[in-house]
């Protein structure tokens, strides 16, 4: 048992840290004033470009991608990385500096590992040069979609092509003007096993029948320049060619990106919680009401204490999570991963916002992240499922176990 | 003791939820969008007028202001216009409707008391005509304002007039196009005693020296067309008459107006979480996942139940506040109104925060008001002092009380 | 509405407070030590029989018997009731000064209702003259009782007889040496309809093949000299005219007693969780550490002012039962009696829990009733159906009646 | 990072978890039958004995002595230590049968570090050797010990001999009658620094002056046959030479012990929440209700889940408090032990306490022993310095540490 970071990731941690502190904290505000003034909200901050130039200079770029992808990515494991996505938490629109972004992340290593030589230099490419920027369309408004039993989307075979025909919504990442692709799932067969029925699809954003109906904000938050669109498909052709690993077989790459999908989630999250929680740290030691400066209250000592026992218990869980994928793959993990979807985001939500009530109005308005972190911890208690969808499963593991 | 709302409640009642039904909620989202597409979002949609003319027409208008103040209003005691106040909570904008939305109620409640005759036929009639709106200048983002001593804006006698110095934030209602009047709290002697430093003073929009800086935010929503503003006052100068009550008197002005002010936000709270509830209850008896309602879950049916407890419980309490105050006023009722403030706001939160876990992604969207009704209640455990504030209040005279 | 307790619930209150002060708190501790220190620990301490008398010459006996059952018991409605039940629950063992201590209430509304002649003369009079005690055998080891229809003890007809066979367990008063007759809940027809198998009957405790088999405990507490037994039936044979009301109707029996039952048992709750606040009131008071007095401390006046919104909330609740019940009755008033059985006792433990942590080591010792008062609040959230099946109740009845 | 046990700890796990499975979990009735039915209930039931004999024979004794005390003891470090620790939590009573139990040691490793010679042989030797049994006397009934300058016992030399005087209670073990030696601590210098008044010093149980005035009880437990003694020291006379490590240095033995300590109980804590887990796992299958086993339900799926997530989280923080003891010592690991004094109890009280609901009325029955641990998780609440304490020195480093 060791808790250390070992030495690479160490190294690498301080260089984040660094740029942090020299490019990212300073132009902070900047950023989200340049989004909020941009000639229209979906267009990313030129300054973005110049970001990533330097963070690619400083060997900052592509940390997520694991060593089977090479000679992509930095080869890190998921238990070295996961410190490092916890870092670019700290402020929501900086892991795209990093090009550590999601959805891209996922869809690129689903390129990685499914996608064909023309597939990975048309899109995997220019997403690893942080060029282009991708979406994930899965859930849908009119059913569950936590149970993937549920979706409608269909993807029908006719000749050549494949034609997909139904309604996307809170598809992240397809309002930005520099999206060029999509991932799709839907049922190429809705009379298969339970688990056999889905597919997933590649799906340029500028194919004919294809259309944006609208932003979805996610708790008063539009997330732009990003965004999450209500996306229509309208009897979409695209060749056969750009239907992933085969028919039926959606399920089984929607599985694989998510255990490294909600660690990244799970991590950043932890950021968020971390840096509400210095932020709150700062805040108390500097106001004062009725005649003492807040950082004296015994009930704000108690909850900056608990929000670290919090924040910690959860970092740990997290990076046990990492270091389990990395011993033992997905599968074996499969309890410790809903285990970790289950505990970060409601602590972030928790810890983010105690932060918020120790800022008083101030935590709630546009001058500090905090609101739009809680949006996001808030919104990550539903996406990829519902907290209780995989307290359900973890809960039904573990009595089975007991009782086998 | 009786817990069934008087005949006059009822009846009014029985009108306000038929108004509701008649006219409010099937254009609840019409209104919503008329909003986000107005030439401005400072300027209240003209349907606003209907409305409020049909609801003058149905005798449901300034519902709020109590007997003492006839002839103006509907003479209702507090624990009569609670119900009412519950029932308009279940829409955000829908108090405006009947002219009883802050701050304009406490403003008007002012104005009635302590206005002259002049001050009266300027700002009060149109108040209660609904023809203009109003604001409280109140916090100050320098400081902690729940602590009144550190308020920082100064009113400083010159000749005939006052001259304002000072930065105010999150003034309610000031960003709206009709808001023509300010009441505004600042110090007029830095040196008197602890709670007699304070004066409240009227301020013409319009006058000279005032400017608005921006909007305030409030967890991502910018509440439109009535904002939150931050407002500068430089040598802003009134006549000595627009002094309400006298000098010093501002926190007792103040203090006056918190009682039912405070009493209004819960009972609003109350509703809409409330609201919430029947939504919840409807959601899950039509979402189906993992092969049956939601509604089937033993975990959502002991949410709902939970929800229903808290509710009901938040919704006694302030009844009885309000019972309270009507029998033997606000001093009186001291502990029982930061009761309510510490409770509602809190059970708000945590009821509508579960709403939006049963509607999913959908909940957290722009199609249900979910999620804009959690900013307004997470707001309010901030405005008008901190839940802790409050509780250390009540604490220290629970604590005096047993030990007298 | 009106929050205010009537006249004569404001002077029994006023007595019983007196009598109280007088009588019982003066001898709280020497009445357990009493218990402890008897020749066994299932003898009352005959202190209790002065104490009984006292309370009858105060005009302070069997005050739970509502109107229906003049002449016998004082007439009062449940919520005239209510707030004189939360007094005695102040003091564990003091209901029983007044003749109001379960199970026996239960057993005598019961007797009252249905008994014949005789059983009334035989079983029903020395109950109410406070001579004999009683016991209430429902809760069976091997099944869960929450679900009457597990119900494993039979009730069969031979001739003249029933002959009972079945375990009970948390036979509650079963222990004492005084308690003389059990109500036994049944099955007369394992084959009939969900709700009618069930029947009742009344067991003298010293019939042939009625065995006690040992005391059970409730967190650590045998609750002497009350006591829950666990009894054997072996072939119990008891005349036919000892079925109460008829066969098959042992449901709608239960029924009957659980409205006023849950309201009695909450009720003393709250005065427990009130004593508890009132005693960490004076206790933070007192104590010093690291420098001041607990109660200068801000978490502990948050707990504080927490505690007394969490106990008014619940009073203002099973009151609000109480007077619906008088109104409309046990059925239509089905929601809200789940709705305080779910609240009261969560509520109970919580509070309780939070005084014992501000009195330290003290609270959990035996010089404190706290520990033994959270012990009876931990069991109430099982007894009579754990927590989840109210909340499933009532969740269930919410859904459908807004979906009607 | 690596969050495997290592060689050492997997091979003395399976042991243990052998000896738990062979030995201690079939007799683990009958061992709390034994104690309830002795000639007097502060003797150690023979079986005990027996057990501890064949643990030794097993290599599983003094596991909890470190390196530095060698050739005493295992040679374990507290991160190899610490999950034998888990395990021996699972059964109250056991830690005894491995010579862990506390608070021998503690004592244990005071008398290794500080003791001569002569007390080695006298008191160490045999306590090393599971023959005698020790107590520690901190706590006083006066006063709030978690602040150490409250203690008023005074300890004065005079000539060759100390003097002592003061009223200790919750003195862990000295009601057991094998029980031969007290470690005590009390004030030498009521005048000197803050932390330097203090000293510790031995007394043994039969000097003059000491007596047990009672046995007290934590939460309705008197934890028999070990107990807590209220413990009156009048004029109590020891030499020079039972002081041990020099007047004053009590708070910096005491500060010593307190690390492991701490690690101790929340590792056991953290045992008794994953029995308690087993169990409800277990229960859940087999108790059937309204027609279908618990674990079918999805709120029983959802709480089993967080309890998981709990306990893990818990184990997690405090597997890394014994890693950063082992490598960084006491003073450094501050913070981290904080926390898991803070986390780990209140988490085994919320886990045991949804296990014991789980378990219906049997779980707050003396037929398992639910109860009971739930007991002790809430008596560590206090121990040692309640939550609060713990809290704000946490809360006040962490703020210090951030704004330096």
């Amino acid at each position: 048992m060791n808790f250390e970071y070992n030495e690479r990731t160490q190294t690498l941690l301080k260089q984040l840290r660094a740029f942090m502190q020299e490019e990212v904290y300073p132009i902070e505000k900047e950023y989200v004033h340049a989004v909020e003034n941009g000639e229209n909200r979906w267009q990313t901050p030129v300054m973005m470009q110049t970001l990533k130039q330097r963070a690619k200079d400083a060997g900052l770029w592509n940390l997520f991608l694991p060593e089977e992808y090479k000679p992509y990515g930095a080869g890190l494991s998921n238990a070295e990385y996961a410190p490092l996505c916890e870092e670019m938490g700290r402020v929501l629109f900086s892991s795209e500096i990093f090009n550590c972004s999601a959805p891209d992340t996922g869809n690129m290593e689903v390129l990685a590992k499914y996608g064909n030589e023309e597939q990975k230099k048309q899109w995997l490419e220019p997403l690893l040069n942080g060029e282009i920027r991708s979406a994930f369309a899965m859930t849908e408004p009119a059913v569950a979609s936590s149970d993937a039993t549920n979706i409608e989307t269909s993807i029908t075979r006719d000749g050549d092509e494949y034609v997909i025909n139904g309604r996307k919504w809170y598809t992240s990442g397809a309002m930005n003007e520099n999206c060029k692709i999509m991932v799709v799932m839907g049922k190429t067969d809705f009379e298969a096993a339970r688990h056999q029925q889905q597919s997933q699809i590649l799906v340029p954003m500028d194919t004919k029948g294809v259309s944006i109906v609208r932003p979805m904000a996610a708790m008063g938050y539009f997330d732009e320049p990003v965004g999450h669109a209500e996306v229509l498909f309208d009897n979409v052709r695209v060749p056969v060619s750009n239907l992933l690993l085969g028919e039926g077989r959606g399920f089984e790459i929607a599985q694989g990106r998510l255990g490294p999908g909600r660690i990244h989630h799970c991590m950043r999250l932890i950021g968020c919680a971390q840096r509400a929680l210095d932020l709150a740290c700062e805040r108390v030691e500097q106001r004062v009401a009725f005649g003492k400066p807040l950082s004296k209250q015994q009930s704000v000592r108690e909850s900056i204490a608990q929000m670290h026992c919090d924040i910690e218990q959860a970092r740990l869980l997290t990076l046990k999570a990492a270091d389990k994928m990395d011993r033992y793959g997905n599968k074996v993990s499969r309890d410790i991963i809903a285990a970790i979807k289950i505990v970060a985001p409601k602590m972030a939500c928790k810890v983010i916002d105690e932060a918020i009530q120790m800022h008083g109005a101030a935590g709630t308005s546009q001058d500090y992240a905090l609101s739009a972190m809680y949006a996001y911890a808030r919104t990550i208690r539903l996406a990829d499922g519902p907290d209780q969808v995989h307290m359900m499963q973890l809960g039904r593991n573990l009595i089975a176990e007991k009782n086998a």
